[in-house]
Formats: C-alpha cells, structure tokens, sequence
C-alpha cells in the first residue's frame, strides 16, 4: 500500500528495528524521540506538498506511468529541473529546515544517465534494474537516502592504499546472490527517516579501488547497519518542556553516521559493480543535480527575512531606513541564489538515457554563493533582531511565578504586540542563526555536496580560458603564434549557453 | 533596400546632415571621425552577428513575417527573452564594449504592450500604429535608438513644476498633422549611430503633467535635433596615430546628449499623447526588460578575464595558486550576474499584448549586481596586470629609434611572448578598467537603466514581507491578531514563482 | 582584606544572598552552578593576569596610590588606554569568551572626567565622591559592573513619557539619606559575578527627565535587585557530563537582566541626580571608551585562527593553499580591527580632570568592523573545519561500549592524531561559531556597546563634510560663494589628528 | 644654498641637462611641459607644507642639527614615524595625487639601520658615509628618489640566472674611484622630479648574485641616465586648453623608467657593495615603511569623500539617506586604513642603529586594505556623482557659442549651483576614479610597495600560528604530545605587541 500523506509517511517509520545510538544509548522508538522528531516531520511535510502542490511537488512519471512524488521522478525535461528548485525553495519556506530529501532524488537522477552509460560501454544490465527499483518506489512512495561521503581517514591516500581498507565503503565478500559491504559513510542527511539508501562511491576511482566501485541499494534496517546519531547546536532544548526555545520546535534535520558492517546488497540491486572508471561520472553528475538543490536555501532565507522584518515590527523600528535597507539587503542576495540555480536549472541538456542534467558551471556558482550569502544573510537578522536575542530569559522563566510578572512588565515590545509573540520571533532567528538549523542554514550550507574549494575546483575546469584569452588576443589585436598552441579545454560551457552546439563554430 | 551587413549599415550613416559637436566645432562626417568611429564600429557588429548566428542573434517575427534582427524583435516566448541574454553576451564578446542597441530592443518591447493596454482604456490606435513602424523598421533593418533620461533640472519638482518648463522634454505646439516637441535628453546610448529615435517619458507622470505624456518616433536627422558629444576617459587616445594605446582601437561606446528643439512628429508616429497614467507602466516595463539587459556587460567580463588570463601567462605567473583563485574569482562573480539575467528572461509572463515581459525582481536582482561586480572584476584584473599597466610608455616610445630598443630589451616578459603582445594586452586592460571601455564596464554598469538605489527601491517593491513574515510567524507558532492586518504587497513574485497563479493560495 | 587572586576572587562571591533566577528557579549559590561558573572563571582570569603581568594587566593609581587591577585604573595617559588593549586582547586570548570587565572600566573612566564638568558647572561634589568609591574598590580590588541599557519600553517615546514610567531607571523616592531607584536593566554583562554595579542612563536626557538622570554605585546584594539569568546558545551542555561537548568547558560569558525594586542608593555613593545635560556627555564617553575596548575580540580572534589552523593541521591538509589563504585573510581582518582600536587609544587627548579620553572617530570605526569581521573570520573557521563539526556524535557515545570503538576508527584523521584531539578542536570551533562563546564573539560583537547603526551615526557625526568639500573644490577651482555658507562640523577630528589644535588653522 | 620653498625648488630643477623622453621625443624642459608640470607641483607642495606646518612635516635631526623636512629625517621615535603618516594624509589632502616622497624618506630610513648592521658584521664603513650623505641632503633640502624595482626579465630566474645579465641593476665596472652600473629601474616615482636618486637591490640575494648587492646614489642628471616617461590615463588632457576636463590641473604623479648605462657611482656615496646577505634585510625594512607609508591615499580618500558629497549637494540630493550612509561607508574604510597606519607606526621599536622601525605585521594589514578599499570609496563616488560623469561634453563644449549656451541651460544643478561648478566637481571624481589620478589613487595603491599577494606572504610570516594553536588547545584542553614539536614562528609579533620581551613568557 502506498503512503499517502505526512502522517502515514510517520507511522511507516514505526517499528523497524534500526539500531541508532543517541548520548550513547539505544534509541527506542526514533519517531518518539522529541530530539529526532523534528526530523521527520520535516520529511513529512514533503508527503503533504506533493498533494497540496501536485504540479510543483509531484510529476507524471513515464517510468511507472504514475503520478509520484517529485523526490522520486526523473526528469524529463529542463522545466522538470526548474520545478525541484521551485519545489526545494517553498518546503524550505515551509519547515525552515533541511527536509532531507534532495539527495535522493539527485541520486536517482545521475544514477539514472550513469547506468545508462556504463550499460552501453561494458554490456551490463545495471540500467534496467534500477529502472524497475525506481518503479517500485515511486509506486510504494518511499523515501530515499544517498549515501556518499566515505569517512575517508588519511586524504593524501586512495581507498585501497588506506591502512585500514575501511575508510571507504567496500566489497568484502561475494556470493552468487549478491555481495556484502563494510564502511561508515558521515554526515548521511535523513538516513534513519528513509526507507531505503543508496549506496555510492565519494570520489574519482582508479584500477586498484576496484571493490570500492560498489552502487546499490539497501533497506534502512537492513541487518549490520549501526547509526550513530550527530548533536547540533541547541538540539537538548527539543528536549525541555515548553516549545518556545526551540525556535523552531516542529521542524529540524537530521545527520548521522552509518556504520555498515557486511551488509547484503543482492544481485537486482546493485547498479555498479566494479566500473570504476564510471565512479567520477556518476559523482560529477550527483554534485552537479545536487548543487544546484541548495535552492532550497532560499526558502530559509525568505523565513529568515520575514522573521527580521517582524521583529522589526514589533520592536517598533520597522520603518528606519536602515532597516529597511538590510531587509533589501537579505532579498537581493537570496533572490541572487535563486537566479545562478534556476538559470542552471533551465541551462539543462538531454543525457544518452533520456533524462536532463542541469548545467554545471552555473551550479557551481549557485552553490558557492549558498557558501556565504547564508551567513551575511543571518549577520544582517541578528543585527536587525537585537541583543536580546541572546540574553532572553529561558521559557520557564516567562511561566515562572516571581519572574513571568516581571518579564512581562519589562520586555514588551511595541503596542498591539505581546510579549511572547516578541520572544518566540527572536528565538525562531536564534533557531536559524545560531541554534539547530543554523546547523543547516550555515554549516551545511558551507559543506554540503562540497566545500567551496571543491565549487572553486569545478568553475575552474569550466571555466574556458583559451576561449576567453583569444576573445581578448582578438580586441588587443595580439596576432603572434602562441594563440595557435591552445591547451585542452575542460568545457563547452560557451558551446551550451549559445546554443550553438556544432563544433569549432563558436569562435 | 534593407541593410544586409556591418559594412553596409555604416555606409548608411554617411551624408546625413546631423548636427553633432564635439569638442566645441561641428563635425563633419561623424562615420570617419576616429573618436567616433569605433562607436560605429561596434554596432555593425551587431550586424554581422545576426548574419553568423541567425538563431541567436536574429528572429523570425509575425509581425513582418520576416526574418529579422533580434534587436527589433518583440519577444514571442520567455525563450525569446533568453535568446536576448544569449546575443547581448556574445556581442560583449566581440566588441569589449557597450554596442548600443539595448535600449531600442527594449523600448520597442515595452512599447509595445502598453501601447495595447492604453488603447484598450483609452480606444485609441496607438498599437497598431507602432506595428506599422515595427514593420518598415524590420523591412528596413533599421537601428532604433531609445530617449528617455530627461535632464531634470532640480530633481525636488515635477516636470510641470520646473521653472524652466523644458528640462523635460514636451509638446510645445500642435497642429493638424501632428506635435512639435522641445527638451533634452542626456546620456543618449547611440543615438548619432541610429536611423531613428523613440522619445519616450522619463518617469511617473500626473495629470498636470499631460504636455509630458508623449512617445513617438523621429529620424535622427530630423530638423531642429542637435547632438554634443560625450567626452570619455582616454577618448583622444583614438585620434592619436598607432592602434595600441587606445587598448580596444576598433570598438567603443557613445553617449551624447540631444537637444530638441520644436521638432515635429507626426500622427502616424505618436504612440502615447496625453496618456500620462500609462508613463509609469512604459518606465518600469522599459528598465525592467534593461536592467536584466545589462547580462552583455559578462560579456565583457569574459574579455577581460582573458585579458588577464593572458597577461599572467605573458608575465610567467600562471601557475600560481594566488592567480588561478583570482581568475575563478572573477569568472564566479561574472557568472552569477548571469544567473540572475537568464532566471529573469526565463521567469517571463505574457502580456496582454502578447508578447513577454521578463521577471522584475530577478531583473533588479541581475542589475544590482552589475552595479558592483564589474568593479571588482577589474580591481583583480588590475591586480592580476601588475603596476606596469599604468606606468608603460607611449606607443611612439616603442616605435623611436632610441626608446625602441631600450624598451625592446628591458620590457620583455617571459620566453616565447613579444614585448608588443604584452604591452597591447596590458593597453586592452587599461582600456576596460580606467580607459574608454571603462566608461562602459564600469560606470554605465553602475547608472544605466537606473543607479543602484533605483534598484534597491524595486527590489524593496517585490519582496513581499508580509507573505515572509507569515512564513515566520507559522514556524515560531505566533498565533496573534496582528497576522490579520496584512497590508498590500506590491508583488506577485512568489506567485509567479511558485507557477500558482489562482489568487490567495500561495501561504 | 583586598582579593590578591583569582581563587580568592571566587570565594568572595559564595554566600551572598543574591535572588538569581534561572530556569524558572532560585539559584542556591550561582558559584556551583555549572552553567554559571564559567563565567566566574573568566572574570577570575582577570585577577590572575594582574598578577602574572602586571605592567599590562595593572597600574600604578595616582588615586589611591596602589598598584591596582588596570580594569579599576582611571587612564593617566595614552599609553594608559593602549595598554587597556593589550589587556583585553590578551585576556580574550586566555578565555576564549567575554571576560566582562570592561564595561565597569569603561564607566569609571567616564564617570571620572563627567562628574568633573558636572561639578564645574553645578558647583556639586560628584568628582570627589567617585573619587572616594575608587580608592575603596582599589583597595579592596573589586569587580564593579556598569548597569545602563534599560529595557526601554516603546522605542518612540522618552523616558518620561513612557506610560509606564519604570522602562527606564528612575528615583521613585528620595530621603535624606539618598535616593531609591525602580526600573530594569538589559543584557548585564557579568553583573552577578561583580561586587558592584554603577546604574547610569542610557541615553540623552530632557529637563522632564530629571529623575531619570541618576547614577549612583549599588552592592551587587542590595535589597530590592532580582536578576533574571540569559540563555545562550548551547548552555546546557555545560550541565551535561563530560567536557568536550561544551568545547570550551572552563570558559564562558554572563548576561542578566537586573531588575531594581525601590532599591537605595545613599548620598555619598551618588554621582549625578539630576543634571539631565550631562546625560548625553556620559553616554558618548562611554561608549567612545567602549566601542574601542572591543578589540577583546581580537583576542577570541587569535583563539579561532589557532583552532582553524589546528584543525588543518589534524585533517592532514594544512599546506593546502587554499587554507593557507584563509588563515591570512581570517589574520588580516583580525588585525585590521586592532589598529583602529590601538589608533582610537593612541590618538586620545586629555579631558579636563586630567584623565584620558580616546578618539571618538576612529573607536566607531574600530567597533564597526567588530560588528563584521568575527562573522567572517567566524565563516571562514567552519570552512576550515569541514562538516564533521555539526554532526559529530556526543560525547556519551565517544566514551560508549558499542559505539566507541566504532567512532574511534572511523573518525580518526592524519597519523599521529588522536581521534579525541581532533573532536575537542571541532567542538571548540562550533562553540565558538554556533554555541556558547559565539553568543559573545558573534551577536555581542554585533550589538555590545551599540549596535552597527550607532556607529554610523556616529561617524557621520564626525566626518567633517564640510572641511573635505573645501580640500576638494580647492583641487577643481571651484571658487563660488557657497563655500561661505559652511555648515557647522561636530567634530574636530582632523585637528586632533594633524595635532594643529589652533582655530581656523586646518585648511 | 638650501631650496627654502615650493617656489624654489621648482626652479632648482630646471637647466638640468636631463635625457628624458615622452612620446618617442626629448623634452626639452621638462619644468615646462604641461604634462609633467603637475608633478612636479606636487612635489612643490611638500616644500611649503614643511614651512606652513614645522613640527608635522618637518623635525630637527640629530644628524645636522638643523631643523630639516620630514621625508629627509631619519626618525628618532614612534611619534616621528606617526607624523610621517599625519604629513603624508595632509598632503594627499593637499595635492589630492602623489607627492612622490615617500619612498626616498623610506629608502633613507631602511638604509640607516641597515648599514649599521652590515659595518657591524663586515666591518666596512657605510654607515658613516650614509650619514655624510644625508648631512649633506638636509643641508641642501634636496628631494631624494628611490631606485628599487628592477624589470626583472623572467621572473623564475634569479639576477645572476638571467640570459640578459641586465635584467637587475649590476655593477659592470669597477675602478679605484668607484663602480659602474648598468639596467634598469620601472614604476619609477617622481625620479625626473628628484635630485639625487638612491639605487638599491630589489629583492633577496644569494652568493653567485653578489655584482647585484649594490647601494649608492648618484644625481639625477648623472651621465649614462636615460628617462622614458610612463602614459596615464587622460594624460594628454593637461596639453588641452583650458583646465576644467584635466580634473585636478594642477597636481598629478609620474612614473618614469630609469636605464641606466655604465652609471658611476663614486667609492664615498657606496652604502652596499656585495653584501648580498643584507639585501632580504634592506628590502624588508624598506617594505614595511613603505607600506605603512600608504597612508597617504586615506588624504586623497579625503578629497573624493568630500566630492562626493560636494556633488551630492549639488545635485540637490545631500539628504538622501542612501547618500548620507554611502559617505558614512567611504569615510569608515578610510579610516580603518588610517587606523591600521597609525598603530604600525607607533607600535615601532628601536634598531641596533638607534632609528625606529614601524611594525611589520599592521604596516602589512595597513596596506593590503589600500588593495581594496580605495577601489570600494571610488566605486561608491561613482555611484554618488551620477552618470553625467561619463557623459559630460568637453570644456570647448562648454565654452563654444552655439553649444554653451545649451549646456548651460540644460546642465544646472540645483538652484545656487553653476553648471560650471557642477562640472568642474564631475571632472575631479573623474580624475580620480578613471583619470590621471585614479593611476595613484587605484592602480598604484595595488602595486607600490608590493602587490597584495606580497602582503599576504608578510601577514603569513607573521602571523604566529603556532602560538594561536597553543592558545586553541589550551581552551579545548587538548594535552596530546603534538604540541611540544612547534614549528619555528618567523615572527615575535605577539612579544611586541604585548610588550613582554623577555623569552618564553609569552603563553
């Protein structure tokens, strides 16, 4: 029976017997832990999206023929990818936190055109089989996790020259039903609120890394996995009675380690299987889908600014023309986000198996943008939300007998505004700022899918310089013979954004 | 007989009987004025571009039925709108400078919705008369100069209120065949190098203000035009003998200004007369479409990060880390200017009209950024220059039979380049960072279209707080009255963006 | 018996009966509390450094004539005030927090030289008074807090016009023997770790605000004072067993509210009541003085640079030139926000008390930069730190049976690390950038001393237009009328810095 | 007979029988070329400053006894090196450009210390020589050039590597009187301007580089000197009749190249004759002058804030809050580069030869802003000053009978405001921000003294990080063995800056 909504999507997370450690203990029931709780409902509010929004948050899929959850579609078009951004950025707007499902459906995608490829070259079946996984989840509507980033140990050395071959996620052992991993993959997003994961390489591989060239799926509570749960700032405060210092006490991320001890993956759903040489496609293409996902930033920035713009109102200062202008401030830079992702988005070309790839340089830029603007964006609310931000009494406090009196009488606001309304706005901005989903809104937004200088790394091989010099050598009217000795470029960026796609025409 | 190339349109220019000063005389010939002349130049290219790359640069219109330049185009599709993105960068590309044609395009754009809106209130026949000019201009393959920045006077009064009724520019006589007009408009992008002009109002109009209210088209040698030239930086340097000193000797930009003098227009070619509550729609149409226009200046950027891609080559510093990060720098900055241009031209609407007006937040967006990036790209091609770019001799240094060959033997830079290609690239840098391009990259990045605050007071106009704020307020479980009080938003951005067009569903 | 260490300083505060709230509750003995004690042992450090470096930390007072604790020394020079940087920079360097002495400094300072101009006019005895305090707190080497922010009420209104008059500290009763003070103060830096409190206004005052132009010394267990403890972010981890989850267990900040019920201040402890007109002299000494003294920060500075680099250092990639890079920029910022503020102390002039006062320009600016620069440095040290920083497990599961072992291996970094070095250094770095101590290097550093609009305003009050539109019109002959008609400057700022202290003389 | 004022010394230069050439011809007077004229103006003002101001821009030395100019003093305190910088911002105030002494006061400086090192170790007697010179120069009031930056030919070899021996300055000749040299210096500041020129090595030498270790002075006019006059942006505007579109016609820069042919230089004006291993310790000590020494753009920072607002007043739109805070913005960069000067200078400490050394590491952070943010301070007076900046006719516009006129009446400003004001104001930011002066005001502030990568390679070197690991692992009690092997700091930054100078007492 499919899921049908968020609160079906909660109650099939119930009962499995995942073995995730929390403050060094077993967690019971994760979907009654007030700390992991937060999570899901974040997940679970992308079950809700896609029935309120089935245009946006939903697509017709010509693989199962269904109507399914854009989390679990393939796209079919440029305007498919223009969607995942428009649908990232209102679930952004909607629970002010990572949702957690992103890099799924990237997975799906690069996995989608990277089978496809490998399929072609060396003859195997990894294309079609993951065709039929994908029918049975769209139809099941599951989530999906992608488990990528190895732990990785000593980074000077490859997978198979660690000292301990387990740095990296492997093959230890086959049999003729499939084979068996062992590994530990970090910071997995929503790992414990999927139903199944994705299992990929993290990097370039060569030769030797052959057993580490291992993509498949597995179940969640699939035998031998150990989740280890990861703290965030603020998390015990889900904890506390009440609901006001939380910030944001319905919605919040989730990252863990997974630890996978010879875990089972069998013959139908492994989609790689030693093709080493197709690990750096399929991780080029996974970060650029899923670059271009920090869309969703934005959603966060616009809860952001309208948390500063009503702070600003009930302190009474809303119509200072600096504030007025940091308010500007925010937008333009969020809406810059935007623009660098949708442009990627739209700049999308057709791959050999059908389904569209978004654009590469521009995902890059996207993403190096979410590495900062994020933080001026939050700089700018703290400056606008004040110091009592940070030297608000606790939420007992305000229902204490002595000191609730006291701190009604001395921290209201503006008339017409309440006092709790006033603290609740200024802890939603310490939830984003400094608290739990700053972990998302800041850090996560410097490291996910690649740290800056991985972004950096990207625009650099995009970036055509030959091209450019030559435009230059052209105007300045420099005739000499070195502009004959053109290095390799790495791109054909300018080839795509003109649209001019025969060769040696675009100069 | 339509214009069929760059060559023939500046055989066009010539013998026209303007009257054009510059530097205090009356010029004779502007087409074989050297400072005149790469102005010249630069729009042919635009020319010749549509004949290389009719898809990108040229249009099949339905208004004419022909195959026409896209700069007289009205956009039949938000691709339509890309494609203008796509032809303005490459043409930054060619010519390193400002080619001229923007504002026409836009301006015909413009027009041409509002023209359809004011005669469905007012009944009048204005549109179908600005198709007829559409046609001939096609026909012909003119170039359509945009006035519209009135000199203003004193900036605190409306145009009626002036002392000096002419610091804008109005009727001042009208007779049974049409309206004489007087004023001056300054900073006029390429209006010596137009067949015609399109006057146009500068601002927001009230009904005092109806003498203002008027839009029409007159040839640039209509009698009682005069034209003074505007002096750039470095400008003589064109009129000097040799090539390298003027950096970019083959293209340049033009701004003058024209002083109208009684210059009549005829009915057949008024498009707005008296309609003064449509000149805000004709404004804010017309810099929206021009301020995502300004993606030509990554055009430029692309020149110029070959510049110094190939000046660090020349000097031998390549390699170093230091460089490599400056050039990824520089061509992130340039790129997420264009990011924000094409998510413009692609978040498009249809007009009433029928053709596409592209998005206004993301327009203001991709502007604001032209206003402050392109410095920063040429502070670090300075950097990447190195001093000897403001401290090289003159050409005529280079050439004497004693400077010659002391500069020869004390200015070469590493193996394998010629002292001349290091010196003219060095020139093409300080042409766009201090020289006569700089005019163009830099500081008509920073005023065209409207100055930075223009901007920011648009942005502030599309951001919709109170939808933000209700984000907020949702996630920190503020539950007030005050959420009922919304006032107006000015915007439909999130509606728009959102693809949600049916009032009142978007929270 | 005067305090002579920091361990005695702690027992000086046990067995108060200070009416402390937190959590809704009466804190027995806040020197116990284990979210309160870190930050009595910052403000311990304080005595220690005195001790251990006594010409930086300490001074020779001509007051009481004592060696004395420099944080109770009135400046006697401008060394005096460059050596209060010293201090503060190295003391940040030593706690990695807020160790909450300046504000009293900064107060006395103020006080100092205010009570002198006062008596001047008032012929009142306010100097020798204070004079009085001072040499009894430097005999008994006390820690005196500064009490001025008042909650304020509605933003729009005076004190006196407030319809509750208490928003803003004022008399409510007066007898021979003193006065008796009712309202709340916020954000108390360290005022429960003190032995006295200054009350001051907290801003410029009117005639109709007579009674609220008070400032008078309380003991910190006056009858009548409740605090209400702050929240920071990540506070209860300090309650949390283990010590590498706080990531800086010893260390911390305090911030109160201070709520004054009828509280008596005696004749001989007062030292304004009433002379309204000297509000605003004090309010800008202090914060002149204040803004200045938040080159602290540069010390927290010093303490993030070293845990970004140890980090590179740990994860094997320190001779990366990308992290390299970072380390200078995050130097560079730092160091830039102590030149201006080594400059403000260095360029101070004498008032007429004979104490120092430093330069009013150059601390807005030198606190202008503290509300940007840490955000970035703090940006920069997470980009260094990687991901692993916000979804490292807790402690508990570090030291757990099952899971210990598991996160032993798979989140070991370079050889010759442990595992444990490297999770205390990431913790460090969260604390810093999101938890506990970010409270004081982030959003103190934003608002502390007031926030980034007071500086501009500031500023703007000091940049003398009119004295650089004159060196201007001079370079372009301008010779017209208008420079007649100078408006007048605030500020004397370029004849304190060109030290040409006689009139008209400047230009 | 001392030159005793501008006047005088104008006139001292003239008659020289210099080999300068501009635009591939000799200049027969260079006093009375109307191009060069302006700098030698310049150079003028620091003359009659000394007179109107003694005791900033003038002191008396110890060396004479006579009260000399300050750029001839070798400085014999903090303060000293402090009114260096308060001289250098006046005169940039005062010329609003260049004044080109700076490096021959720094060049003087460096030297005296230095030689006193080299007699020390070798024994030799530079020194005293040195100091016979610098008598004899402030005696005379003579300007002093510094001849440092060779063209360097390929940039990987050292001097003594290079194919052509005189791509570094080198002695060719030796002979009992003296030795002679041969190549040649770039970028050369105010050299034609000068009276003697002092010839020092450019960077750190080896062993088999010793003919390159060569120090001396010889006149500017000395046989064998050839001078090639280096291009500026707009330079020929000072030939143009009239003085308004020159901008600044009074003041400008140069910048000339220097080759010198078998030059002698006699035995007693030798202050380094092979002592290669000095040469890193020369060229240090004179960098970090050198770089402070920048601290004359904050003068020039001045003038164009005071454009700006001069501009923005007549333009009618001084009270605009976007304006208002956008000066506030240029004057807080400004003085944060101010402020960076000011404490390298007084943290200085004394040198074996009993002259002081500003500090290092903020002489660095000092500069490195001046890479920035003059280029952010001309971007926003761009912003500011309006379009009409780059579009304004020419002065012959202005004044011809048919176009004056129409500028005139379409031109005003706001009423009380000639147009010729408001243009003479557009041509000063002009000048600056594009012209003649943004060479020194932009370009110049990148490179002179260094590029900013060097300035990164200094704070590097400075920066101490294993002192702030140490602090780092102190707070987040990591106690692991690591810690005991520090790697050797280059610098005592912190020993300074604290003033504990007493060994391993620092942490």
């Amino acid at each position: 029976m499919p899921i049908k909504n968020g609160a079906e999507y909660v109650e099939s997370l119930r009962g499995r017997k995942l073995k995730v450690y929390l403050f060094g203990q077993l967690v019971k029931e994760p979907v009654d832990h007030p700390m992991i709780r937060p999570s899901i409902n974040a997940v679970a509010a992308t079950y809700d999206l896609a029935n309120a929004e089935p245009e946006m948050a939903g697509a017709k899929s010509s693989i199962s023929g269904l109507q399914v959850n854009r989390f679990l579609h393939i796209a079919e078009s440029a305007e498919d990818l223009v969607n995942q951004n428009k649908m990232q950025r209102r679930l952004g707007q909607l629970t002010g936190t990572c949702f957690q499902r992103c890099v799924g459906m990237d997975a799906l995608n690069s996995l989608y055109s990277t089978t496809y490829e490998i399929d072609q070259k060396h003859n195997t079946k990894y294309h079609s089989r993951l065709k039929e996984f994908i029918k049975m989840i769209q139809r099941e509507n599951y989530v999906i996790g992608g488990a990528m980033t190895d732990v990785k140990g000593d980074r000077s050395l490859s997978p198979s020259q660690q000292p301990d071959p387990d740095m990296f996620v492997h093959i230890v052992k086959r049999d003729k039903k499939g084979v068996y991993i062992t590994g530990a993959k970090a910071h997995q997003t929503g790992c414990i609120n999927s139903h199944w994961i994705l299992v990929m390489p993290t990097m370039r591989l060569k030769g030797e890394d052959k057993d580490y060239a291992i993509v498949g799926a597995v179940p969640v509570d699939a035998p031998g996995i150990t989740y280890i749960y990861g703290r965030q700032s603020c998390d015990t405060r889900s904890m506390e009675e009440g609901d006001i210092d939380a910030g944001n006490s319905k919605f919040g991320g989730q990252e863990a380690m997974i630890i996978f001890d010879n875990v089972f993956i069998p013959n139908e759903l492994i989609f790689m299987d030693g093709e080493y040489d197709y690990a750096a496609m399929l991780v080029e293409r996974f970060t650029c889908y899923h670059r271009r996902s920090y869309v969703c930033k934005t959603g966060l920035g616009d809860v952001l600014i309208g948390a500063a713009a009503a702070i600003a109102d009930y302190n009474g200062v809303a119509s200072a023309s600096h504030i007025k202008d940091k308010l500007v401030e925010m937008t333009h830079l969020n809406e810059t986000i935007f623009g660098a992702g949708i442009a990627s988005s739209y700049m999308a070309h057709q791959t050999a198996s059908g389904n569209w790839q978004c654009d590469d340089m521009l995902a890059n830029v996207c993403k190096h943008n979410v590495t900062k603007f994020p933080y001026e964006i939050s700089r700018l609310a703290q400056d606008i939300a004040g110091g009592l931000m940070v030297t608000l009494p606790s939420e007992k406090d305000f229902r204490g007998p002595e000191t609730g009196p006291l701190l009604e009488k001395y921290l209201k606001g503006r008339k017409g505004v309440s006092t709790e309304s006033r603290v609740r706005m200024l802890r939603l901005i310490e939830n984003m700022t400094l608290g739990r989903n700053a972990v998302g809104y800041l850090t996560e937004s410097m490291h996910g899918a690649g740290s800056p200088q991985a972004q950096r790394i990207q625009i650099a091989r995009q970036m055509q310089l030959e091209y450019k010099k030559k435009l230059a050598k052209n105007l300045a009217s420099v005739k000499e013979g070195e502009t004959a000795e053109i290095s390799q470029e790495n791109s054909e960026y300018f080839n795509k954004i003109f649209g001019v796609r025969k060769k040696g025409k675009q100069q």
